[in-house]
């Protein structure tokens, strides 16, 4: 895996001692696919660091510089790249510094594999999510609830676990966003209170015209379809939770047809 | 500042790529006063780090190594020892990688300035603690509430400030846990939904035979004393918060000669 480290403008060699994001999780990320040489979906990546950064009084680096060098890395190939922006280094001591210097740091991993075609298999977490206005909807490195929630099985077989928030409402899975069909209208829970306002989730927001609400365990159990999302892998089929099964549903393979239509590293994996 | 990183048994130079502490805040840390080379509250640190490797699964390095080599770091010295445990590099995804070898870090910090002697002046901060059982109490290295929190105010002559849950309850400074007096009896705000189990809390809690409740707002204004304390300034008289004035109080002083009489680092601080 290539990883790429700059404090500023700079490129170093790693992280520099002190960093807040080792520290603190004092930090940001985005996680995109890019497919021959290209992330796709960069400006709503970089809409959401700057929502982050501005949340977060964090300051980011330059764009244009940051894209360049994401280019250079990809080096035409398709993969997962992923920038993480912490805000630097700094003393013992929460008092963000001032001015302070932004590490960022860019690496490709593989591009994940293809949603399995009978669709993903899905738990009940245990871990909930707190209730945290300040901090959500934002892609913050403070994600010890989704390394808990992820930890909770290792059965291969089990693709992803469904969140709750303190309060019971259904809010994503571990490390995607959720949507669920009643009578022809989609429903993604809002994330207003915990939970990540994911790249794709906005995308199928938009190609769905879907509401945001709060949303109860049974009506995610009397859906008609679901579907996970992430920017990385695209439209997941849900088809199994637990006891729960549904069939294979048209407006999700829909769906995935219109993603691959306008993102070229999913047009590969629709039939 | 000297700093020494462990990748397991093995000494390394800087920060791994993939580190899961930078990803993600994946890990625990302990902040500790060193006096003439010792840490001397070294086994309540140990202990807590103990608890929380437990909470979140982690692998800790072997005690005695770790201690070896800090006492080797510190090589006489009076500082602030500062050890952060990662649970180690991971590709990308929240998954606990099995097995994982942790990062652990030593490095050292300037002793704090002595408690001013007129006491601290204390604000209110907007900054919410969540609520979330499963991390309470733990030093892990999700902090952003408390780096919020500490970016609210810049005003040097306002020392700490006081963060409430998410329900409204007061927990503790940003980076101190909270006493108050009523009555000639000591009470601090439980740890068990929100908020750091602090070493030198769990002293004073023995000192004092402090209760620990929930504390409201109005609790903590009608005191007729209050201090704050952690491990590395110990205990810290409080003489303002807002509007609300403490003139000195003799339990507290009386409180910070029997820290100076047990815990050498501090001995220099009482007059």
């Amino acid at each position: 895996m290539s990883v790429r480290h700059f404090v500023g403008d700079a490129a170093v060699a790693s992280t520099p001692d002190h960093d807040r994001g080792l520290a603190y999780g004092d930090g940001l990320f985005e996680t995109m696919r890019a497919h021959g040489g290209a992330a796709h979906w960069w400006p709503a990546h970089w809409r959401r660091l700057e929502r982050g950064a501005q949340a977060l009084g964090l300051d980011l680096p330059e764009q244009a510089r940051v894209r360049r060098e994401a280019e250079a890395l990809l080096d035409g190939a398709s993969a997962v790249l992923k920038l993480i922006v912490t805000r630097g280094t700094g003393g013992r001591g929460y008092a963000p510094p001032q001015p302070a210097t932004p590490h960022w740091i860019l690496s490709l991993h593989d591009v994940p594999a293809a949603a399995p075609p009978e669709g993903l298999n899905l738990r009940w977490c245990d871990t909930r999510l707190a209730l945290q206005p300040a901090l959500a909807g934002i892609k913050h490195c403070n994600r010890l609830e989704q390394v808990l929630a992820r930890g909770e099985w290792r059965d291969p077989d089990v693709h992803e676990g469904l969140m709750r928030s303190a309060e019971g409402d259904v809010v994503s899975a571990t490390a995607a966003n959720l949507f669920v069909l009643h009578e022809d209208r989609w429903t993604t829970p809002a994330v207003d209170r915990c939970g990540i306002a994911g790249v794709c989730r906005e995308w199928a927001i938009d190609a769905l015209q879907a509401r945001q609400a709060r949303l109860a365990v049974t009506e995610v159990e009397a859906a008609d379809a679901v579907f996970l999302c992430n920017a990385a892998r695209g439209i997941l089929p849900v088809a199994r939770l637990g006891a729960r099964v549904w069939r294979p549903h048209p407006q999700v393979a829909q769906l995935r047809r219109r993603l691959a239509a306008e993102h070229p590293a999913f047009a590969t994996e629709v039939a």
